[in-house]
């Protein structure tokens, strides 16, 4: 299943697409098949279909598309095959989009290759998040492919994030600042960037202290119920330095025929809130 | 890809188990094609055919499987097909054995709640490793399956385990010790099992006053330098609570054509050293 565009971003070439398009957009493909439009159901690969015509509608508003990978393995291999022509289908026609696997992966070193080489090799994915649980050995074997992202869970958007990445140690510091601190030691670090839950915005100003270059994704904006504007206030650096992630809210705008015309409608929206940061 | 072999095993079977074959082994299926017998890679599904013959030769003296998802992902759909055929062989052949997969997931709930189908459902397995950055409602969905194993990440074996999982709080509490706290609040917390590495036997002791029932799931033997005696020393409970995983030191015993020989053979000593602290 090896893939012929080899294209890969580079962080300036993300940057001139943010500016370029004036969007900071990510947009999560977390296809469920009791949320999508009834008609596409009686076709070959709903999934895809689903997925395509979102991303035709969409793609000149967003600079990123981001598939929760659960939501493919749960239908097995054929969801493996959806997600497989996903990615062709964005590489071939907008190679000018970031992919991200969002897959929180993580595991000792020669098995954190195998996944790292799953989906950059294979599915060439421009990046992938990662659990930063087990420490260096674990994450590094992604930070060794080249022109490759690795996107650190550092400070999630669910509840559950506090139960321990807010835990402080002896100095005061918490967990995700401590894995943030750490990683910049690791080797090929300007390859990482950082998952920021949109929930947590009291603690933007923070990180950008600790991490004023690198790029955030930030989850966790509409149905979870993060402030795009509280972010941007304090997460935006010179580069922008954010992608703001909107699955459900822009996906499933609507159930019917029009999805896609749906989906374009509040992707401006939220294009349009952004050029106002932007500027 | 449902699977017709609904049984689950329950804590009581696998314990019975451990008395019968006098053994607490647990073999790690982490299949590399780069490694196996040559002769293998002729045939149709080199992977599968591995597995059944390594399973074949020594499931009556290990009472788990535990095959590492991300082997089986390197190899994208025809993997996925390899791994559904080597758990389904063991659900028909051998339903008395455990199966483990080692995903090392964990999401947001509802994208945790695919995993939890994928893995517990459509394949099957009876337990998933999980890990436990993202905090309660992450874990939540994977425990909310009756009759199913949630093992979570706590002390790893690998070098970078020690980088956040020793990190003291403020009162001296190390957050593997905190992760291992919080989960027995969790839904269900009697459905967990934790992964310890046995490079870390030094913390055996230390982790039975916290969770004295609880079975632990133990990498890091044999390859990666942790101790047997050591382990069993401070870490059998009154139910033994311990399964031992090896992997490489088993399948990869040979590479000829005497490889599942080869693999019983070192099989059956680990099963004749545990059977001398069984008794």
């Amino acid at each position: 299943m090896h893939n012929v565009f080899l294209l890969n971003m580079n962080k300036q070439q993300l940057i001139e697409q943010i500016k370029i398009k004036k969007s900071f957009l990510c947009i999560g493909l977390d296809v469920d098949l009791k949320k999508i439009p009834k008609h596409l159901l009686e076709l070959d690969d709903p999934i895809f279909e689903f997925n395509k015509q979102i991303i035709d509608a969409t793609h000149h508003l967003a600079v990123s598309y981001k598939p929760n990978i659960a939501f493919y393995e749960a239908y097995g291999i054929k969801g493996w095959k959806s997600l497989e022509k996903t990615i062709n289908y964005i590489k071939k026609n907008y190679p000018e989009i970031f992919t991200i696997a969002d897959a929180k992966r993580g595991d000792i070193g020669n098995t954190s290759t195998r996944y790292a080489k799953a989906f950059f090799d294979d599915l060439n994915f421009d990046s992938i998040t990662v659990a930063p649980y087990m420490g260096s050995d674990s994450v590094e074997p992604f930070l060794a492919f080249a022109d490759k992202f690795t996107i650190l869970l550092a400070l999630t958007s669910n509840v559950g994030g506090l139960d321990f990445q807010v835990l402080k140690d002896e100095n005061g510091i918490t967990l995700y600042e401590k894995v943030i601190q750490q990683s910049l030691n690791w080797k090929n670090s300007d390859q990482l960037m950082y998952v920021i839950g949109a929930t947590r915005s009291e603690y933007f100003k923070k990180i950008r202290k600790i991490i004023p270059n690198h790029f955030l994704l930030v989850p966790g904006i509409g149905t979870q119920g993060g402030s795009l504007h509280e972010v941007c206030k304090y997460g935006l650096n010179k580069d922008i330095g954010l992608l703001i992630n909107s699955s459900r809210g822009i996906i499933y705008a609507s159930n019917k025929k029009d999805f896609a015309q749906k989906a374009k409608e509040k992707t401006l929206e939220l294009q349009k809130e952004m050029e106002t940061y932007i500027n």
